[in-house]
């Protein structure tokens, strides 16, 4: 039996940006429940979740977003389409959505949480610009794409990460325009084609000295 | 055996935001490795790997960086700490870099790949506002600490992301403030300790239905 550390390393080695996805082959509901437990379970900033992630099952909707997204079959052919939606802005009114969350998976009364309910109000709603919330959000949504597609290459589930989209043209397509959310990425999963040529590449990475430094 | 699936489901759970580590615990040099290969391995827009990874070992340093994190006492007892950096702007040289760089691991001619550099510089160089390509690098990096976190959890490794910091400080501290890189994160990382009461803490996610959408 392999150790997890060789596993993983052998996963993260296994995994790459799938161009051609085999169109016949589709994610079991035993996986998919692991991804998406991925995505529920995944870290944010003070835990707000300031995200929704979009499974685009309709044939139909994905055949819309093609050519928003340069064209690219995986939209179509994968097995599973997620689209990265993120809100716009963080307004009290959601800060006290989360508060009332805390409070009912805890079983904690509301009025015992009005210290840290104040302090994420004063630092984020009134603390914050409107334009870095809208980027700081986007940032929190892809540590949840990290868990998804590290979890993926773990169950031996091809993926990839994609930021070649019209945001706009997808709030349009997926009906977000008005809504508090707006598209910032989307993942392709399912598995890879044998035409793919580019399982074969090998990853490009930078030498290890110049990405991480040591201050001793 | 567990199934990885199993397995996956319960260290996604039992991972949380670290408060108090035990500052006598360190991480072995196997398990340092596959930290560092997540990191390194980690995806990013067209590969581009606009981050560095500045692990801070000087005790020093991290008694400098403790006031400027909100006092928080993981920079300091936590055995490994992580700063997360990226690129402030991408420049024609950096796209240059990542061209010798595929050219040099796939042995191919630079000349081959001039088509992919063109496209990058005119898309990236040329086609975006510097605010956003600062901003679209953090996004990057935080995929890079999804899969950190994500990683960790697997080897039992307790890690707590850190965004109360403050990025000009650090910077200063670091030595970064006239070079490419700013800072946009933390990570600390090593082991609980017995006295962390927030260990036992209920995690708190949305319901499934608020964040996850089918479009069917």
């Amino acid at each position: 039996m392999k150790t997890i550390n060789a596993e993983l390393l052998q996963k993260l080695q296994w995994r790459y940006a799938t161009k051609v996805f085999n169109k016949k082959k589709k994610i079991s509901p035993e996986n998919w429940d692991v991804l998406e437990q991925s995505l529920l379970l995944s870290p944010s900033s003070y835990g707000l979740q300031p995200w929704k992630f979009i499974v685009v099952e309709n044939e139909s909707l994905r055949e819309k977003l093609k050519p928003v997204s340069w064209g690219q079959n995986q939209v179509t052919d994968a097995s599973h389409f997620i689209v990265f939606a993120t809100l716009k802005e963080l307004k009290a009114e959601f800060i006290e959505s989360y508060i009332d969350r805390i409070a009912e998976v805890r079983g904690q009364l509301k009025e015992s949480l009005s210290g840290y309910e104040t302090m994420m109000k004063k630092n984020i709603v009134e603390g914050m610009k409107k334009d870095y919330v809208f980027h700081w959000n986007q940032r929190q949504a892809y540590i949840a794409m990290g868990f998804l597609l590290e979890t993926a290459a773990l169950l031996e589930i091809d993926t990839v990460p994609m930021e070649g989209i019209d945001p706009k043209a997808y709030d349009d397509i997926l009906g977000l325009t008005n809504s508090d959310y707006g598209t910032v990425a989307a993942v392709a999963l399912g598995y890879r084609d044998e035409a793919d040529k580019y399982a074969e590449a090998k990853k490009v990475r930078f030498a290890k000295e110049k990405v991480i430094q040591f201050l001793k």
